[in-house]
């Protein structure tokens, strides 16, 4: 399996102290040293860095601890291979240009008898099934949807497709356009809101601690999503299973709770001919 | 205007050197200040970095000048803005998918009354020029051929397509999919070709040189295509106008001269409605 993180901010905002804690578990507190990647939106551009050496010894997770990189939505992965071959290719968060923007997604997880028809414009680059699921995620929204719809819109339709892929296996993941950020749980995921008064963190992979009140204002709104809590201090939100969870300017947007039939045994058919 | 290299290569090759003396035109020797961008190839994956700093004292371009990448493809543009501000999402190259392939695109020139329709799954996410022709270059290839074609006939595609944009303005492009380099002119690119028995050469724009024999095998063939000639003491190649050359596994592979009825004032419409 693999570890997941994210941020959505109201303010562009340097994640280095996540991403340093995160990054640990990438050989030091865990063993998911099949390679890592982190995507930070700026604006509608996107800076998308992937590597197959670990997070803890990579020249550029090196850099990325160091230089502050400050973004409203970024999305990290720190990967363990179970399907897919260590390869650059293999390497999350992928990215794909829908409607004129930049879509990131990640995903932790395992998918099992997961062949979905791709018959549009995505195709992996790599073999994962997290990139196939991407891929049919990103086909299956473009033909719902003529041209960009509203993020309530668009997480209705998500929900709906990520209980199509569910019952094939574990399907924690997390997606982001820049304008918000959907996170998907399955398993593993949670989540926590910080505003004023910001207090003092302590990391749960490493000894380091951050007081954010001397790095934030009053305004800044900035939330945090991780397969499992970072920080030993705080108080983490764990996602229920089949719920997915939208986050916009740094808060909880919706919640949009498992449907009825959610986990069921005999999904649909994935695509029709 | 903006300024290109490239690399292709027979053995996966570190560019330092050359993107060395290349990032010295942006602020140095040259005034493309406006950011930069390089793309890696390693097998089907990229690394793909962009910034709008200036690659003199870009932190990631700090990396890149001393972080050995080593790769058999390779793109890289440093921008001086004519169309589209100066954001990340207008620092080249682009990458798109097509038949789950990477795409890399970066340009130079300025095209002017360029206003394709595009119908399909290609859109730019910044306001470039540059974006949108690669855009419609990309949906072009996707509705001529179903899946990957061969080299030979993607290249016949390209220069056909290339003609239809050239006289739109200054289009010189490099393009890759990490089996092959199309480089495309219209004024200013030049190559080189280095295999054994591998000399000094001496950065035009840096007092530095390297030794190639130090660091190469008998076996090893690189082509370094440039904007302008890289080094000061070797003999580079001016592409003619209009033609287009591809390289593969580091050798000149083809060339194709400007058809006969290149750079007609009266372009036929760039898309059928």
């Amino acid at each position: 399996m693999c570890q997941l993180l994210a941020m959505n901010c109201n303010t562009p905002t340097d994640m280095r102290f996540s991403f340093s804690g995160f990054s640990q578990r990438a050989g030091n507190t865990g063993d998911h040293t099949d390679g890592w990647g982190i995507a930070f939106f700026e604006g509608k551009g996107l800076r998308h860095f992937v590597d197959y050496e670990q997070a803890t010894t990579s020249p550029i997770a090196e850099l990325i601890r160091h230089y502050a990189i400050k973004s409203k939505n970024v999305i990290a992965h720190i990967r363990k291979a179970t399907q897919g071959r260590v390869l650059l290719q293999n390497c999350h968060p992928f990215v794909r240009e829908l409607w004129g923007m930049n879509w990131v997604f990640a995903h932790n997880g395992n998918l099992q008898d997961f062949q979905p028809k791709l018959h549009a414009q995505f195709h992996p680059v790599g073999d994962t099934d997290s990139e196939l699921a991407f891929c049919w995620l990103m086909q299956e929204l473009a033909k719902s949807h003529a041209g960009l719809p509203s993020v309530h819109e668009l997480s209705l339709s998500l929900q709906e497709l990520a209980q199509r892929i569910s019952p094939h296996g574990t399907f924690n993941f997390l997606l982001s356009n820049g304008q918000a950020l959907w996170a998907h749980a399955t398993t593993d995921l949670h989540y926590i809101e910080r505003q004023h008064p910001f207090t003092t963190a302590h990391l749960s992979d490493q000894d380091l601690s951050l007081d954010f009140s001397t790095c934030t204002t009053a305004q800044d709104k900035v939330c945090i999503i991780a397969t499992a809590p970072l920080t030993s201090n705080e108080q983490w939100t764990r996602l229920p299973p089949q719920s997915l969870h939208v986050f916009q300017e740094g808060q909880l947007l919706l919640r949009l709770p498992p449907p009825p039939n959610a986990g069921t045994a005999n999904p649909a058919p994935l695509a029709a001919s």
